[in-house]
């Protein structure tokens, strides 16, 4: 048992790591993340439709509040975490003592054996800087800059098929009330978390946390994210130590700048058969040719919904 | 000339606001709203596209530093105004004296004639309740729950169909590289104003920002947006006094029962003649047979860019 694991109160994975797919998967039959609401369509028919929750969580670091984010609600220790993670305020060395989640007042309380580095920044800081935001934004890049990102994964093009099918057609809350994002770590053709979050950034803190708690290395894995490939998202996967970033959305320009910068690849605008690597490519094998790759199937046409 | 304005430093507008469409429109050729780089495609091939720009601007008012947000970068002075506006961080007794950006160090300072409210809630709670994030929080659900929104407004669903087409086919950066917001301020059939940017809210606190600059009575008008209509767009919708809010995307469970509670008309999954309306429905008027709207324009497929 991982001390981490057993200090958040989350059971042990077991086995499962080294040979299961969807260790964890999106859970579309649970209750508490849609609601069944009516209304009329486009012909003036009444009519119900699923729409996905998306309720506060406030996340403590010791007694230090750090944030509240919008969240669908699942897994709120992973994504506290994982926030926490991403944020360079929880480091690899800080010891976890506790992670308390308590569902009425929803609140995450992360406790550490000694305070942080960010405690001790806050309470310098807070005064004259917005809440100590610059002071952490510059610790991230610092561990930013530090990353070397595995020079020697390489990346067939048939996987990126195989997984973005996987994850497309794989029930979700996506599938069922649109309106939300995904999320989803990959292990060659093994798609082993598949999360999701009203928030894209909040799905990839999920994972970060994930990983953070099980001492996993993802220094060989893949990030797949439904969302668009911001400074923001490419900063997250590299701290998570992961060579190769996928989406079905577009691109910013500091994403790429920044993937360039950290040598990750960065594949968007995923398609069917069509992608568009603008980073990282020398990692890229095209091994299977596209005109053999049938299109998005018909159940991953949107709900109008642009995750 | 209105005051706000000559303090802000923007033109005067003049009689445009009483006749005329696209005051504001996306500027898809501006050199600094996009990077051209270059990459390989499914097939190999080198290639090259344009993405959009990301870079953060960091908002003062007076001397307290507020946030940073990462934003495409056009308007500025409408952003910093309108967020502050849409955070109940300035009021509509505040007097305002001067907005200044400074490009090089992306900076911009909203300044008032007298200290605003926030920046006493700032003094007095920054050091035991996370950044006073929860009380102004607070004060924007005052706001909100004091908002009556105009019960006799009427929208046609022919209105609906034209302005989904004109925001469609403008010439936007959303068709030349994608992963970009939209966001647009219409009255009846006219589009007054569609910005665009990477983050969804800015877009809308830039509406915001020209409505409060210009003293602009939005009460009879509609925002459509592209993004999703969670419980933060309803928020800013309704604090900007506009009855109906329609998007492309979907909708969370929290954006619809704040609209319910508002009464905001909110109207989702618009694509070609296919929508879905969750609240406020009593306003729509439906004037016109469905099968005899086109479905969307091929100039609309997304570049892989959920917005």
């Amino acid at each position: 048992m991982n001390e981490r694991r057993a200090a958040a109160g989350l059971p042990d994975c077991g086995d499962e790591l080294s040979s299961g797919e969807f260790l964890i998967a999106p859970s579309p039959d649970d209750p508490d993340l849609t609601r069944q609401v009516s209304g009329i369509d486009h012909e003036g028919r009444r009519t119900t439709a699923y729409v996905v929750a998306e309720r506060p969580l406030t996340i403590f670091l010791n007694d230090q509040e750090v944030v509240t984010a919008m969240t669908v609600g699942d897994h709120p220790k992973l994504l506290a975490v994982g926030y926490l993670v991403n944020q360079a305020m929880l480091q690899g060395d800080d010891t976890l003592s506790s992670v308390e989640y308590d569902e009425e007042s929803e609140v995450v309380v992360v406790r550490t054996e000694r305070a942080t580095d960010y405690e001790e920044m806050m309470r310098h800081r807070i005064r004259t800087s917005g809440c100590a935001v610059g002071t952490v934004f510059g610790q991230v890049m610092e561990n930013f800059e530090d990353v070397t990102l595995a020079p020697d994964v390489r990346i067939r093009t048939s996987t990126l098929y195989t997984l973005s099918r996987k994850i497309t057609l794989q029930p979700s809350l996506y599938l069922k009330s649109g309106a939300i994002h995904g999320c989803a770590l990959c292990e060659g053709e093994r798609v082993l978390l598949y999360v999701e979050d009203v928030g894209r950034h909040n799905a990839a803190d999920k994972i970060a946390g994930w990983l953070w708690l099980n001492r996993v290395d993802a220094s060989r894995m893949l990030l797949y994210t439904t969302g668009r490939l911001t400074s923001e998202m490419v900063i997250k996967t590299v701290q998570m130590r992961i060579p190769a970033l996928v989406s079905r959305s577009g691109f910013t320009a500091q994403g790429v700048e920044l993937a360039e910068q950290a040598n990750l690849t960065l594949v968007g605008r995923v398609r069917g058969r069509r992608f568009l690597a603008l980073a990282g490519t020398q990692r890229l094998i095209l091994d299977v040719d596209p005109s053999e790759v049938p299109d998005d199937p018909p159940a991953s046409i949107r709900k109008g919904a642009a995750p």
